[in-house]
């Protein structure tokens, strides 16, 4: 974790911190219209100070921003500015703006180099580590995208004062994932708040999952843990139900789906669902199953006629199941009701 | 060239051999309307034959296709028919359906294999090889794209008799390309005409530059003999010129220019010049350098503020040269005029 810079204050370091990776070059620095308007000042001016060129790009946030559209208009703005493969992207902002800019980096003259400067607890400890960049189709959330790592990560904690209480809870949903995952130090001074080293601790966490499988075929996959629900709910809710709440579900619904199998240890999910709503997460969601199915079965997890499934053991304890998808209908049901 | 299929008849026999590199499984054919209408049939009825599921996909033909909209619709064309990280692309026609389906299949859940089948000279000897994949942004052609190798490359050559005469000759200034860069089997057979054995030498040739140099930051590069100047043809002409005849006005540029420089041997222009045009192909342009310069601006071949230009030094030889962007528009004075 070298290349991941963790701490208060860094917004006014970046441009010191992004030269020692790179030598002063264009910048195409791309934020969403909120964190712009509160840091894309300091964080311009700091690059400036050290040598670099910033040419701005803005656009409105959300998920429903993630997709061709934006990802069209963000590599026009880099050939209009005429960036080019020796220069830069740096993305400002939480896990939209990051992998929006991460693919369009990606892609854009078949790949260029990227900084992600997440703003918000969601892409500190998930989003921004590891290199996944995608944008949404209308068929679902992710199916398009790239590996691509960035040169390096730069979370300024100070920004999380800014962020509204309900995108800080959607952060703490996958760090009770890294807990639920066997990291017993989260687990331990989760109750206690979140602080620096917790989100160091995440950040680990990820990265362990990450090393020798940075394409996603084997122990990284451990990481969709909440996600094939999740996915579902997200998108069968059109986005209005957000990324970390949406895992939330998909974890305690697994757990309650894995105890009625026979997979998970009796107690698990109980313990689960009140860790979570003691953050203000929920645990379950009015969406049908059968509308949550439709929704999975366009799911990246799936691999042919089978998909494979995270469920909890027990409480730090993971394991991958490959089921037929004929029987992920069910497993919703069992999860969700 | 072990997964490189170059034969007479190869349409009817895919389904056999793309088995000998794929398990059956869920197939996107993806083509054009024109080589749709010649040789889809044959091709999804041997598909079918060796066990796998086949969903067709057709659009407009043409440069003008080669856009983030149809990029869009071939990926929600695959989302929709639950195309799958274990199932395949086919891309079966041009360029254009060889770099649009190889862009989303290296893109689509962050990459899936692909086939390339392509029916057009051009395709065959160049945009099929090496594992380039991209579209056009309207700063410029292939802005956008990927590094992403196929399975394997099924050439039916018997497709290139129901090839226009234009489109042929495209193709043939791609091959003189392969003999500029010092290939004497090319040169030798050139004028005898172009076969089965012409195409896979200048295969052969490609691929020599291709090795090694996979992500096309040092010798791969000598490929782009004639692109600048070419693609800012395309650009400029809005593809009303065509790749391989740009190309050859490219290279005819590049060795006027050259000699004017005191970089290119005397007689090297007029010797290209003499081929370039028994095959019907143009030499020069009458798009002014200023609107040349323009569009070559915005090509992926400038790094910072140098540009790598490929000038032939003498028939058969060729050298990359980096000069200062501001030099590029003499340049390209002193080719066209």
């Amino acid at each position: 974790m070298d290349n991941i810079h963790i701490d208060s204050g860094l917004l006014g370091k970046c441009g010191e911190i992004i030269k020692g990776y790179h030598e002063p070059c264009r910048v195409a620095l791309v934020t969403d219209y909120t964190v712009g308007a509160l840091y894309v000042t300091t964080v311009a001016d700091s690059l400036k100070s050290a040598g670099f060129e910033v040419f701005i790009f803005a656009f409105e946030g959300g998920e429903q921003s993630k997709n061709l559209e934006t990802y069209g208009k963000i590599l026009e703005f880099f050939a209009d500015n005429e960036i080019t493969r020796s220069d830069l992207a740096v993305a400002l902002g939480g896990g939209v703006v990051g992998d929006l800019t991460g693919f369009a980096a990606a892609t854009y003259m078949r790949g260029i180099n990227y900084v992600q400067m997440p703003t918000t607890l969601l892409s500190m400890v998930d989003s921004s580590i590891g290199g996944k960049t995608s944008i949404d189709l209308d068929a679902g959330k992710n199916l398009c995208g790239a590996f691509h790592q960035p040169l390096c990560v730069i979370s300024s904690v100070d920004t999380l004062e800014t962020l509204d209480k309900k995108y800080y809870n959607d952060g703490v949903a996958e760090i009770i994932k890294y807990a639920m995952l066997g990291n017993d130090r989260i687990m331990q001074s989760l109750e206690k708040g979140i602080d620096c080293e917790i989100i160091k601790e995440a950040v680990k966490t990820k990265l362990s999952f990450v090393e020798g499988d940075e394409f996603d075929r084997g122990r990284r996959r451990m990481l969709n843990l909440g996600h094939t629900v999740g996915h579902a709910v997200e998108h069968a809710s059109r986005y209005a139900i957000p990324h970390g709440h949406a895992v939330a579900i998909g974890m305690c619904a697994m757990a309650r789906a894995g105890e009625k199998l026979g997979i998970t240890e009796e107690g698990t999910s109980s313990e689960l669902e009140r860790l979570v709503s003691g953050f203000g997460l929920p645990t379950t969601t009015i969406i049908s199953p059968d509308d949550l199915l439709n929704s999975a079965l366009s799911d990246k997890k799936r691999s042919g006629d089978n998909i494979d499934l995270v469920f909890p053991i027990s409480f730090g304890k993971c394991e991958i199941k490959t089921f037929p998808v004929e029987k992920l209908g069910e497993i919703i049901s069992l999860g969700v009701k």
